[in-house]
């Protein structure tokens, strides 16, 4: 039996907590589902049923209030998903790439858009970028991260020679281009970087960047409706 | 001297919270701001002789530790700003209007983002929306309130009244438009829902209902991101 402990970093496992995000794994990527453990509280009937199906003799289920009190703080979390993780290599196609992300919120939110514009390849950029496997992250993607791939690159040369003929799009304060007179070529990479200090000077000089005008009156757009305006504009139909 | 106390939403007085939020306030809202307090540990020189410089005579500034612990667990705010809620009717010309939003981070992001794409008359809907003057709120905008207005509305029909010529555009997860083959007329208020239940059915018959396009992996984008969108796509320049 799998043992619950606070999440870190370096752990085996990871999990998923809630009722919604708990199903979005066992019916996307039930493969990485070790466990799942229901609340000896919880009393929607249709959901446990639903749950034991899924998990059938593959996946044990168990009830159980002590792993609540170690993960959850949430009085209104009642199923725990036990997740694996898995290096989950990102394949050819279009990409987020984000530098540095410092929150797991962010992150998460940012995982959530991407699926929701059909972008399953992210890579996340080191050395001191959020954890994507951290159990914030996956409630912040409201299970979406169960739909995608997501790669952790140490350095962003890294991530470049692995996709050599990705477009590459870096978004900056002070892009050379405003996005919507910027014709994204597919298969394309949308470049994010860090809350609060942007993408390095560096990426100047890397493909074509790109700045999402603004009136003077904010110093920039939250991290996560930059990446998602960019994601917009990259993928709608006309 | 006022007296800080947590805050309620029936309290006469807001706190902006952290130096960044009370330099947005004393620059851009100088006449609602009571008081400026200083942690006796911030050591900011300079930032202590703006503060002080543009208090003058006028606003009383002092030094005290206690109301960091009623106000603020955070332990990186020392300068609280002590605010005072006035009524701050909206203007005529391009509007955001929230109806029903029900959390304080939403708000404030979606405030930020106003700001930034030039929307500076900002809606609330109740009867169940999230306060705009929550320290929160505050918080999450970034200071961004203290740059616009925002008024709140018992029921929609309050809000149609007042700006019968305004061109309606709620955004509904089955808008019968697609957002990029709409042309957005000013003056223009967007309208957005609750994060969990979007906009009552009625609206498919106010204005031009409107759908962000997205996968049907996701239920809906976060009402951060479908506003922020919106925003960028009916101010953008070309």
């Amino acid at each position: 039996m799998i043992k619950v402990t606070s999440y870190k970093s370096g752990n085996e496992y990871t999990y998923g907590l809630g009722a919604t995000i708990a199903m979005e794994y066992l019916l996307k990527k039930k493969e990485a589902v070790r466990a799942v453990i229901l609340h000896p509280d919880f009393r929607s009937e249709e959901t446990i049923c639903k749950i034991n199906s899924i998990c059938g003799k593959d996946i044990p289920v168990s009830v159980e209030a002590k792993p609540f009190n170690i993960l959850s703080k949430k009085e209104n979390c009642f199923v725990i998903c036990v997740i694996e993780k898995k290096p989950e290599p990102i394949r050819d196609g279009n990409h987020m790439v984000l530098v540095n992300p410092s929150n797991c919120g962010n992150l998460g939110t940012i995982v959530r858009s991407c699926l929701g514009f059909g972008v399953r390849n992210i890579a996340i950029v080191g050395p001191k970028a959020a954890d994507p496997f951290d159990p914030k992250t996956i409630r912040a993607s409201m299970g979406a991260l169960a739909s995608v791939n997501v790669e952790v690159f140490g350095q962003f040369e890294d991530y470049q020679k692995r996709f050599p003929s990705n477009n590459l799009y870096p978004f900056m304060l002070d892009g050379s281009t405003i996005l919507q007179e910027t014709k994204i070529n597919k298969p394309f990479s949308l470049i994010m970087g860090n809350e609060a200090t942007g993408l390095d000077p560096a990426f100047k000089n890397i493909g074509q960047p790109i700045r999402i005008e603004h009136s003077g009156d904010i110093d920039s757009l939250n991290i996560t409706i930059a990446a998602s305006i960019g994601l917009y504009e990259a993928t709608k139909s006309c």
